[in-house]
């Protein structure tokens, strides 16, 4: 095989968070690749700006943003009507969501509400044998409060919740739970979880190995522990839309939507789906592009479980659940210059706001659901010039 | 409940594309929220390069890019050194990454191979029992040649594979592949199919209700479907990385790594995790956004089954398979100003580079795993004092 | 740790099938254990009846069998009304799916269909890298016609109807699909795909190694692979319930049920469940104990997806799908005394009965399903002297 | 549709479990079905004895059992060989866990360890909105101690040890977690749950409405749930297999076994399988029929993770961890008399028994991984007249 022969990214060795340090990059980037920058290196972000948020920086990319709403929120924490920016190059997504949240305001609304919420690190203890791990697990749990103490020394903000305990094999999964603010708080809980191990091994009497992650915290990826023990916020978004309402604005039935759920409900058992709703993904990856959020906890936060009811007088109660949605309004992205004035113009930037934009989400989410969904359905409708199955399966 | 009083927001009849409209936008979201716009409309993209890539646009989020690299692939498609653009909000990414690229340089380079490519749509037909669904799904099998055709007739580009067929009650799913060549294809998949199932509707001699999505596309969501399926582009990233190079570069030896990916394959299985690496969703969502991908796709792209081998010489045979990943070279938001510049580092704008983009994406995120995974094990190698497990489960 | 010390259980050099090496094995474990035996020698099947089914053959277990029924079955196999014999020792389920056989027999009957038939061995093969792997599964496909001769060279029976492959890493994934007509298969087509895989090292240029499973067969486990592609046989059970029936049978009305449906399908999501029905394990196992069946096969075959539908006049529509249910008229268990008589007690005993069989163990889960979810209603609604919600979510 | 015209089963008034009343069942089975019952008759079981275990009792399986062992088991319940009961048609299964036992014992014995022990009931509570169902959990928690009351008011051997909660929409979600002594305890857990609940309406301020089963206890049926949080018993069985023990006794290399455990690992992921090992089916189901357990819980029983790790001197540290063994020494069939006996054999009949029957069955299954797994390997590795790769991906 061939050995490389390229040069290193160059860094500035006074301040790589100069514009020079960028403008060098750009320059050995054009050198090397033979691209153009010229849109890369128009942006308005202070180089400085981006220390924590990048290395090497050397351009921006540009995401368009589409404004869409009002949407009518009756949250805890987000209440009245929200335009809601979305940073996306996909076409018509805007515009769907958009009419979802029409419909959700001529509905009355949309109730959201965050469950509750944590941030894991979940290090793995390997031992001689079973009996050994499961003695360490007594021993944690009746050290919980040092190893509390050991782990909120590290920060002000993360509290340690509990810690489950998974065995298998020689080895104890410990998954340290946290509440973290109005941070997402990945790393302050690694850093309070590392602090909690070294405590433990050098206290456990028996010695203890460990590593700070094995494989279930489960970070940057989807999993069944996660749908079930929440990562991040989970956030509940409802709406009882009207009947008549849905009828008229989106030339739907509920009777032919709730047969339709019960497909796509057995579509998610039979495809081992994570999420049994429409597109989820597609409104959080557009507002956490541009709110400056950890844009890979896509990956976590796109899982749902949606619940609908059809009610007597042909209603239909719809909910979703995002047991997972992992936000900030602080730390992160979110101070970079476009990102604060997308959290500015919803009212969440800074402290105190992670509900809220949690609430934001979440109801963004419900409205893509309704919109996509009964496009779906009036296509069908359309084509076939009958309803979606009356009397019939 | 409250009844939504706050204005739409307002289109621009002549020409919701120029700027006076995105402008007016800006003043209405200005006066709405009170938020200050300044950044968001320091954009350099042309508002009317942004039709078809987003509804009422008002601005342009500027994510920083960092630079990577020297990344040595040897793939069919992606051959030599890439510097590789990683937008991000998240400190060390970049940084992590390159270490990855510098370890893999040092091994030899990594290999790349795109094993299949495919797109799907999946309508579900409904019927009156499960028998006479049975006999749909025959009908079918033997009329492809036609429903092809019908297809086909929607694209110059989509190519109709084959149809996989699952039976659920009173229900055929049938989920359409094709090949899509450069584009992602989501949208022309979904305009063939229903070409296809409106053809099947007219000829099946029963008649045939159906809807376009019964939820097993999956689309904006992971399913294990996709991982047995593949959804995109099923590509796979292979480096053997001696043994020395990883204990002088990383600290770390590649017996430790190997006990511990044990761990980490049980801690999979544990959590129900649809990933048992460390964090392909960081590498996936920050090349995505830089290149104009459409970024809810890492909702199926960070699926990936690491599968490793220590040779009898310690060197250490590290492969990452990520059976999901989408990505387009035209079409959709590749063709941006700072997206296409972008592609154009990498050498993938345009006609024919998807397969190169993959095999780029898939190197990329094999280098964040050697990184990551190192770190976690030497941090804790430093911490103990002593290797992580000898002759010990 | 201690060396072992007890002898190994005897043999009989002469013929090991012989009451006499039954009586000897008997009068060792007595001798070892102390235990009486007096139960477990009290047999009527011929110990030369139970080569091929079980090795150091020493008693028999007397599982208790309950009679249900009738069991009205319009499927295509089984068509009139069944006894069913189940083999139980937990109490009350004989009940259950007896008044559960009653509710779908004044309701009309069940409608059973067995809508696929395949046994699979997966074997998986090893090259240098994912691109020879590639190569090979293109090698494999145009050869699909000489591997078929070879694999079934072995058998009468066992027809090679097609190959999956899946690719991870290196390796090659190669599930091969058999019908099997009236075994289980499991070990024809071990045998089967054996002959196959050493045709295809012996042939294919570059040479191939491999094991002959590489975990994804499934056997013996569940899976969502088995879920999407069907093992044994893929039966789907239909009912249209009349909303009176039910109510006057089970003391539920059907839109309660309806409802408590939506939870349940929530719930299913929720755990992670391979199953989103109440029991189908308990009418499997019974069967599957009664007429000789692997039974260990419940591990696969007691997944399903429930699918209902509420009529506009209230009756509801009920089917339950088992993607993998593993039955069996000759071969294995089902030549033995007492499970020949079950058998032949439902018309299903030699060649040519198993799609019946599968049908009527269908049938009977369906009517398990209505039985138990019926009863959990009703004592809600009876201790709640209220309908489980109306105009609620 | 035809309307059902056979008559019901018959029952004897004065005692349905009499022998006359089981022989008129058979007389009447053997009139309506023409089956011989011969063999079905001849049993030793009084019909009284059958009260609680079946209904409408009208004869015998006759499961042939297969003695193996010794089984070298160094638990903290079960200690010493033991001879092993095997019931089961299936041939080779007997002969292949014998062969594992013997490895096993070569190797110095399996330790065992009962890591957790919980039994579950599941019900949900519906709300008006997800709101009031998060302030229904709040209280829930903050009731504990009068819940416990409500629920242990029913038996004397349950404890209730917590309560999970979940939230989806407006419901709540709370799976009760018991120990339940000896017992499987899945109808002690019902009653005191249904107890617990009515307490809870009751007292529950705003009234609460619920089914006492919302799918996830989960029941007969396995789920992720169940892997992460254990039903019936959390049991780990281990070994160290010396390398030259291994390869004298099965033929196969300790190093070839780990290459070949990377694919199995891999398998299980891209399989979506419950279980990376090999048929831990087989050995709990035999078990399960020859002691009488509710041989229905093999679907929650099978799921297993497999973990190894290869050491330093070649040796093999083998693990199997059973999250959800379901086991019982007294209550349900285990008084059944040739049950009883089998029971007895392994010193496991009666009150403080069931830890030491979880730990021979893990035991048992450990054994059958080894004995399988090898004979796999040592298949091709004859057929290939090469070891399964050396310095090979």
């Amino acid at each position: 095989m061939a050995t490389p022969k390229k040069p290193p990214v160059p860094r500035a060795k006074a301040d790589d968070y100069s514009e020079d340090a960028a403008q060098a990059r750009r320059d050995f980037a054009r050198e090397q690749t033979g691209a153009d920058l010229t849109h890369a290196s128009h942006y308005s972000i202070d180089p400085a700006s981006v220390r924590g948020n990048v290395e090497n920086f050397f351009g921006a990319a540009q995401v368009p943003i589409g404004l869409a709403g009002p949407l009518l929120i009756h949250g805890e924490h987000a209440r009245g009507e929200f335009y809601v920016p979305l940073a996306t190059t996909e076409g018509t997504l805007v515009a769907s969501y958009n009419r979802g949240m029409r419909l959700l305001a001529a509905s009355g609304g949309v109730k959201t509400t965050v469950v509750e919420q944590f941030m894991q690190r979940a290090p793995v203890f390997f031992f001689e044998d079973a009996r050994r791990a499961r003695e360490f697990g007594a021993w944690v749990e009746s050290h919980l409060d040092d190893i509390r103490r050991a782990a909120e020394a590290t920060s002000r903000i993360a509290k340690l919740s509990h810690i489950e305990q998974y065995a298998v094999g020689p080895m104890r999964y410990l998954r340290f739970n946290y509440t973290t603010g109005d941070a997402a708080g990945q790393n302050m809980v690694g850093k309070a979880t590392f602090a909690a191990c070294e405590w433990i091994k050098s206290e456990y009497p028996e010695g203890a190995r460990y590593t700070l992650s094995g494989g279930i915290d489960t970070d940057k990826k989807h999993s069944q522990l996660n749908t079930l023990h929440s990562r991040g916020r989970r956030v509940i978004a409802e709406a009882m839309i009207p009947r008549e309402t849905i009828r008229e604005m989106m030339g739907v039935d509920t009777n032919t939507m709730f047969r339709a759920r019960q497909a796509s409900n057995a579509g998610a058992m039979l495809a081992g789906s994570v999420n049994n709703g429409a597109h989820a993904a597609n409104g959080i990856t557009a507002l956490f592009i541009a709110t400056g959020q950890d844009v890979a906890n896509v990956a976590e936060s796109h899982a749902a479980i949606v619940y609908t009811q059809l009610q007597d007088n042909g209603d239909y109660y719809w909910s979703i659940t995002l047991p997972s949605l992992i936000v900030a309004t602080y730390g992160g992205g979110t101070g970079l210059a476009t990102q604060r004035e997308m959290l500015e113009m919803l009212g969440c930037y800074g402290p105190g706001k992670s509900d809220k934009l949690a609430e934001i989400i979440a109801a963004t989410v419900l409205a893509g659901e309704t919109s996509l969904s009964s496009a779906v359905l009036a296509g069908d409708w359309v084509s076939s010039h009958e309803e979606l199955g009356r009397n019939r399966p």
